[in-house]
């Protein structure tokens, strides 16, 4: 068996999300009957993390295995030739059989993006998280660096995860502003479930003026009602998914 | 009688055009149906240009009559009630009844995105030129300054255009690359048919080196043959349209 790995693009918004569900159409069932098109193989995709419905990806992870003698590279190809426009293959490669997403990922870097302003753009449909109310752009900014670093992040996680520590790094934490967008992009070593879009709530919240307590007191507090609200998915973006370079097949 | 100028932004894709046309729909058609739903009078829309079928607006001016009573500044949200997602007014006010959108106009901006990537990004669909071929970006934006001052540009028309005279003045032409799209912004006191996508499309063919000979030399030619073809639609945003100050109510 061959161990192809993908770097797949989507628009999230018509995906009940990454995971395969009956009667819902998402992303891995989507892209699983694709490739099975092309190589009449009952197949499984498992990608680097489930995204939610809604969410985004630049960079989404995935490999699956196959007993193709298809040339790995023009995979990309030949499985966008059956994929709807709104998913599309970046990058196709054969990588070791030990390689696995998931497991392998050593960490993720994600953008999350604010429409800040009173009447929402056309082109920012389904792809931000419209804030009506002036934020507090500096103050945000601020409070933002906050998170950066080794911290237990279980008041910014929804409940229904199942890691097995909250205890999370990150490494860099980026929020900019440009014109009427507001754009986070946070990399670390892992995410919990929710805890960008909760991060992103979070720091809107302090924009408006709601959270008025420090992220550094809410990390402390570990309650999750001290932190924000869980911010929309169509604002998130997986950008990308790191591999330590002894990892088998490092893309 | 009112006159009560708006200040649009759209996304093309859906319409065939500003132009109200019969069992097509129009973005004017739209637009007065949204307004006629509000005051309950026959009105007319006049824009400051007209954009073909698939073209976007950030910034498109129009101005209509209206005996209505309600605030000039309130037309914008309510107008926007019965408008589509794809279609917002951004703003609104009332004006000289003098003032007319297209004849007060004293230059537009227009934005022209080419995506220029093998395989097309899920978020560019519809809002960029994709062009495959690897493009000399170094050789497009050299050639690209050669387009600013006055010239003839009757090279650069589409047929069918009644304008007067073909000389125009471009102020600016901004070229610049972000990843894996490049991005022009072009300034001019006005714009022939079809100018901003010939320009366009003459820049990507002298990018893809389809084109050996120099934008001076075909400005000279005055030939249509001799520039490049008519780029998509819809790469092109109409970003502002400009007024001067001495114009009947100034935006």
């Amino acid at each position: 068996m061959r161990n192809i790995r993908l770097l797949i693009e989507y628009d999230g918004t018509m995906y009940a999300g990454w995971q395969e569900q009956k009667n819902k159409k998402s992303l891995q069932g989507t892209i699983q009957e694709a490739i099975k098109k092309l190589t009449k193989e009952e197949i499984i995709i498992a990608a680097s993390g489930r995204t939610d419905a809604g969410v985004h990806a630049l960079g989404q992870v995935a490999n699956f295995f196959t007993k193709s003698t298809i040339p790995a590279e023009r995979f990309a190809m030949a499985i966008n030739y059956h994929l709807p426009r709104d998913i599309v293959i970046l990058k196709s490669e054969e990588v070791s059989t030990e390689f696995h997403s998931r497991y392998h990922s050593k960490g993720k870097t994600y953008i999350y993006r604010i429409e800040n302003r009173k009447i929402p753009s056309p082109f920012e449909r389904n792809r931000s998280y419209l804030v009506k109310k002036e934020l507090d752009f500096e103050k945000m900014k601020r409070e933002s660096q906050k998170f950066i670093g080794t911290h237990d992040f279980i008041a910014f996680r929804s409940t229904g995860s199942s890691a097995k520590t909250t205890i999370r790094t990150i490494y860099r934490l980026d929020l900019k502003k440009e014109g009427d967008m507001i754009i986070m992009e946070i990399e670390g070593n892992g995410f919990l479930y929710n805890m960008v879009r909760i991060i992103a709530g979070t720091l809107v919240d302090i924009g408006k003026g709601r959270i008025t307590e420090g992220v550094e007191s809410i990390l402390k507090s570990k309650d999750r009602a001290r932190a924000g609200n869980t911010a929309h998915s169509c604002g998130l973006f997986l950008k990308k998914v790191f591999y330590d370079l002894d990892t088998p097949g490092t893309m």
